[in-house]
């Protein structure tokens, strides 16, 4: 009999998961607390309890060609970085093209998930669930946990002294929706993560007055690098990867903070990060500049004290008056489903082999997938994460002993600090192309450049120097798809055909045709001197 | 007895004209049709007739240490791109320091402006003027008109077959104000100047969807250039200039080509100059390239057919429909007080000597400033007309003779085509630099570099490798400021100081540090190497 998978979470990753179940023939039961599909990209005007929650114009900060699902690339008339709206219409395409929905249950909550008796012996759990106040039990042949990390508020009220007494209103960016609320306010957003900086540049369309303070600082860049191709694609390739991982990391910090620095010197801003080789996360933001130089946001360092209508910040003892608070400080993860003594996070961190399997558990039958945070797109992480589970759920593929695994684990808690240039320090960080090759090796499915070489050098070419795209993990092995060569040949038109929604007949500058000349007839006399 | 001056029009180059007329002796009445001063820089909720109109959220194109009069820095905790409302305050201040208000005659529209029947002799003029349905008329012994090219709307109906059967709304870009207008509708701005860009982008917060359709295309920029200095600064430089000047007109284009897309290759976005040699302006939009890569705004080629409901672009035959229209599509402008003997204006040029004196009149007692579109910030260059203006009036600087003056303008009606590589073909555009410099030597307070590289060369390097800040016109000669020497040096301070609002004790790189020793070593042992 197929093995029952629990699925808990009908978002990106338990999409993936559902998918990677149904192909693999093992048979998924997702459970979805609220009513529809879309985890984190479904926006709603009110948020949920239990689900993340977006603001209305939350744009994706992977392009299209990086962030989709690796065997279903984006409809070609998607813009290049997908707005949420469009985004959760692709998720619904995912799920109708693989059929997905029938085994998703909709307002249905995990209470718990627990190790039955006999686990040492058959793995199984015991899955309670909460559907319209009846409560249902369940067993399961394993669990796959996709319940993601931005649920939890972090408001870490406590360092801000005062903040009792202020008369102003406050809340977490969760709650933020729509920037009408900031008409006419003195408006502080506190934290210069992504959700920091777009609040802080929609609220100054319309608030008096807007500071946004950061202590940490951070690497502000834009969605598009170098002549205008997304950022994802230029940044994150094999090669680019290679020569990053083989230079000395002082090397690497020094070029990484060249490179963002290359759009405008973040010191002249404010922004520079205090320690530049340990950033928390790249904030990709076209418009927060042009807000800076025309002076409708102000950048501030760390707050000294809140009073009852302003606030003083730690370079100067003047009271800003203020109106509204944002804390744009994060968020923390917990999976109140589960017994700590199954996951156990500690310090925002998970205990976790591969950020994906509980090193300590006796039968490898409960995954976490999207419990992490690549300077990559979540959904080919996840999708990745969940092929793999699959496989280790099968027996294909075989997880090292506990002790190796809780090995793993220790290592990675003491904040490596080699190899990869931008150190994203925290636990669900890692750097992308690496994380997926592992995972990619381990189901056997990752492509051999070098014997691709003699085959089909014009692919390999592309693989290794064009962007790391997730076409890549489906050229073979386990979960082939035999249009991911197609898909990746074509990635640059797809890229483009929706912004060259107009061309002109260059006529070329009378300067480049010479140039293009003068080239051509230095070769040809190279040629000749050759043959002669 | 001093020699009276109308002054027409009260806003930057009016401001000017009166300070100018006050410093040297003249006695100007500045007559303004509104109620207030600042013309084009004063927001106002409903269009008035006569007045350029500003949408809410117009920012200053030029930089503040490079947009300021030349004696009046902007206030320091100005950002370095103005909004209106601060530099409408600007202008006040302005007004205020140099005691201009009680020159100006508010509510008071010019109807006409006609020689006296002695005017080959006393070069007199006769000022009819209108002040609350009362009609005044007034000798003066010369004339400045400072009404500006922003008034009069350009709408070329006739270009768009089919316009006369839409259904939907539509209107010149003079008429839009805020953005709630597009809430949900789709729209289609025409016309790729910086109102059009501006117009698209905010629309595209608010609208359903956003066409910005344009037929020659432009170079659209940010206003921050190299590592976030403003444009201005970096590319309105003296050694810029001559090295510009000095290259053959080919590569000159090329290079400029290059840096233009530099931030973004334009052609992917749909963007290129049809001919990149004959470029009308420059479009600074920060936030256009962020609304294309999400899909917000798509550029669109000239349209084909507007029909009832909806447009018809000219690359495909796919109805697009649309509910509202904006034409921007620029202004021409008029002197509707003016007999055509006086000021012929023909083909959107005016018969203007260096674009200010009428070349054919027989005393140079009528000048036009501030109708220019210099590819730097208006005030400087306006003011410099006026500064030339006053010399002229008092006699102490001397116009060539009619056909000398007559030839200059010929020649420049014939679209030049050399020396300074982005072709502001347009009679209204002009090379900034060489174009000041031009008026400096008439008035004879050109810096001279030359013979201050032995007194002051610290002063010298600034000036010709910084930017070519209006406070070097100052330095020397008539209306010289003794504070631009200073207000010069410390340009860059002024610049960074509204931004650097959060500072980090930066730990330099480990790869920094090594970089530098290494270079203090070699520097010792070629030292060494010398005196050995």
């Amino acid at each position: 009999m197929a093995k029952r998978v629990a699925v808990v979470g009908a978002g990106v990753s338990g999409l993936a998961s559902i998918k990677c179940c149904l192909e693999e023939g093992l048979q998924p039961t997702c459970f979805e607390r609220s009513d529809d599909l879309g985890g984190l990209w479904r926006f709603t005007e009110h948020v949920e309890e239990g689900r993340a929650s977006l603001y209305k114009s939350v744009v994706s900060n992977s392009s299209k060609e990086m962030s989709c699902y690796s065997d279903f690339p984006f409809p070609e008339d998607y813009p290049n970085f997908v707005p949420n709206d469009l985004f959760l219409e692709y998720l619904r395409l995912y799920a109708k093209q693989f059929n997905l929905l029938k085994c998703i249950q909709f307002k249905t909550k995990v209470c718990s998930v627990t190790k039955r008796p006999d686990f040492d012996v058959t793995g199984q759990w015991e899955v309670v669930t909460l559907h319209e106040g009846k409560q249902n039990s369940a067993i399961f042949d394993a669990v796959m946990v996709c319940t993601g990390f931005l649920t939890n508020p972090h408001l870490p009220l406590s360092s801000f002294p005062g903040i009792n007494t202020f008369k102003g209103q406050y809340f977490h960016s969760r709650e933020y929706k729509h920037p009408d609320i900031f008409k006419d306010k003195r408006v502080l957003v506190v934290g210069l993560g992504n959700s920091g900086a777009d609040i802080a540049v929609e609220a100054s369309h319309l608030a008096k007055k807007v500071f946004l303070s950061t202590t940490g600082g951070s690497w502000v860049i834009s969605r598009i690098f170098d002549s205008g191709y997304p950022w994802d694609m230029v940044f994150m390739t094999r090669f680019q990867n290679a020569f990053r991982n083989f230079l000395p990391t002082p090397i690497v910090s020094w070029l990484i903070a060249k490179k963002m620095n290359s759009w405008f010197n973040h010191s002249n801003y404010g922004l520079t990060p205090q320690d530049k080789t340990q950033v928390k996360e790249l904030v990709l933001n076209d418009e927060l500049l042009g807000r800076l130089i025309t002076g409708k946001v102000l950048i501030k360092p760390s707050i000294k004290e809140v009073k009852e209508k302003s606030v003083i910040f730690n370079n100067t003892p003047k009271e800003e008056p203020i109106d509204v608070i944002v804390f744009a400080t994060g968020y923390t993860f917990a999976f109140p489903f589960l017994d700590e003594s199954v996951v156990k996070v500690e310090d925002g961190q998970a205990s976790l082999y591969k950020y994906v399997f509980p090193a300590h558990l006796q039968k490898p039958t409960l995954a976490v997938i999207g419990l992490i945070k690549p300077l990559g797109s979540m959904i080919p992480t996840g999708e990745t994460q969940a092929r793999w589970v699959v496989q280790v759920l099968k027996g294909v593929s075989i997880l090292p002993p506990p002790s190796v695994m809780i090995k793993e684990v220790n290592e990675r808690k003491k904040n490596k600090h080699s190899g990869y240039g931008l150190h994203y320090c925290k636990a669900l960080q890692s750097d992308y192309i690496v994380y997926i090759d592992e995972l990619l090796t381990s189901i056997n499915a990752k492509p051999n450049l070098f014997s691709m070489l003699l085959t089909d050098p014009h692919l390999v070419w592309t693989i290794f120097f064009g962007p790391c795209s997730p076409y890549q993990f489906r050229l073979t092995g386990t979960g082939k798809w035999e249009g991911a060569r197609k898909a990746i040949m074509s990635q640059w038109d797809r890229t483009f055909k929706v912004t060259k929604t107009r061309t002109v007949q260059e006529s070329p500058l009378l300067f480049e045709s010479l140039l293009k000349w003068l080239s051509f007839l230095i070769l040809l006399v190279a040629v000749l001197l050759i043959f002669l």
